[in-house]
């Protein structure tokens, strides 16, 4: 009888080995062949030696899933990997989306992950202390038109904003865009911090405000995290008070 | 010389040893006194035996904060542990807030974890792959008149929205506050997941709608995953599209 596939879909945190769970180096290491993007391969080359690994180039998003179907059809145990948390704009979705729209069987776990967030977070201190909420400035897949109401009505009920995809190559104007619309609700004051390849070597932080964030260098892999109204920074530490008495 | 002490501040994600980053586990394994709410230090317990463990129960936070300060100040490396990401919704800013307050320059270092957000979208499926908000129903440390707020924007925004806290003993009437504010503005028929101690042994996940949600049973261990207007349930998984082309 034919062995039967499997796909696991694995969060890989930051990609250092520091930041994997048990579960994730596990299923990375249990599996026949390890897809991905290739700066996510490469941070994690180690782990694969001696493995098939198929890396391939940004957007090629679909086209991994439906490698990982095909390989996992023919018997293979594939790890799907993905940075920071699979589940948060990651490939989670699509693995699951493409194997219903071809109607396949094989069984698929996601393996959750660290998300940029958290990992942004720790390295400036605690900002998601309180309620927040997670935007991406992509417009490729989203109308900006929906970005903009999320920004205004996020902005609008003080929560702490985290915005992922915020600047690429050839997208530099969305978080401008941003910065005036949170500008309109939020004070320039509003600490900000930028965290920049978060939890990697070569990973850089800013602490900044509101005001002067459009300042700081910032591209595709970095993470913005803007206060909400009681975030303060202290001794270089970015804290939004969740309301103890201490 | 006396030895210097440190503070690390370590996410557990499930608590299970699955989901304990490497780095984690080394903060753990690396401490002489590990601190925490007495069901995460029993969740724990294979990986601090031989070592000081400092157990406490609900709403004992602060202590345990001033705690592990007076041990790093004698010199001992305290790990402090937190469900999840230490984060959100954690110890890494009452640790830090304290610390300020105390006026101490004791090293401390937060370890990020695996959230139950992502442990949970992670059994459900994929259902934060698009913009979500992550929202405390707790009103002990926060106005309810906030929290509203917030769920009505968050909702008007058709953002994911993930709930934390929605219930404990004392507090039974949030949820159904909470229900009656995202119904205003989500369908009845918006898919929700619940998951009650995701990634434990005895872990219970439900995939209902919003129309049902109430009749779910639920407590301080779960989070409620509500869809936006794209996310769908097929073949038991939950599913909010990204908008790729498949
Ligand atoms: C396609 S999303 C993938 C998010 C990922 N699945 C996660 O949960 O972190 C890519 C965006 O995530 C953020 N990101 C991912 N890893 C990061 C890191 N190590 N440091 C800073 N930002 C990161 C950046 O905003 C980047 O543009
Ligand atoms: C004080 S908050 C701590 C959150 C934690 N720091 C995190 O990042 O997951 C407690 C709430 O988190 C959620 N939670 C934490 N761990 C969970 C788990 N394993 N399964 C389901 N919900 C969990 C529940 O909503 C619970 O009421």
């Amino acid at each position: 009888m034919k062995k039967q596939g499997e796909i696991l879909v694995v969060g890989l945190g930051s990609g250092s080995e520091d930041s994997l769970t048990q579960e994730a180096r596990q299923a990375i290491e249990e599996s026949d062949v390890i897809i991905g993007y290739k700066t996510y391969t490469a941070l994690i080359a180690n782990l694969t030696a001696g493995k098939k690994v198929i890396s391939s180039g940004m957007r090629k998003e679909v086209d991994r899933c439906h490698q990982a179907l095909d390989l996992a059809e023919a018997g293979c145990k594939v790890a799907l990997v993905s940075s920071g948390d699979p589940g948060i704009y990651g490939m989670a979705g699509i693995m699951l989306e493409v194997a219903q729209k071809r109607n396949r069987h094989i069984p698929i776990r996601v393996v959750p992950g660290v998300t940029a967030a958290s990992i942004a977070a720790a390295v400036l201190g605690a900002p998601l202390m309180h309620d927040f909420a997670v935007i991406s400035l992509s417009d490729l897949l989203t109308p900006w038109e929906k970005i903009r109401l999320r920004l205004e009505l996020c902005a609008q009920a003080d929560l702490i904003i985290c915005l992922y995809n915020p600047r690429s190559h050839g997208r530099t104007q969305q978080l401008t865009k941003a910065w005036q619309i949170l500008s309109k609700y939020k004070k320039p004051e509003t600490p900000v911090g930028i965290v920049k390849n978060a939890g990697r070597s070569d990973q850089k932080a800013d602490l900044t405000d509101l005001g002067s964030m459009l300042s700081v260098d910032t591209d595709m892999s970095s993470v913005i995290i803007i206060g909400n109204e009681s975030t303060y920074i202290a001794h270089g530490k970015m804290i939004t008070p969740r309301g103890y008495v201490l």
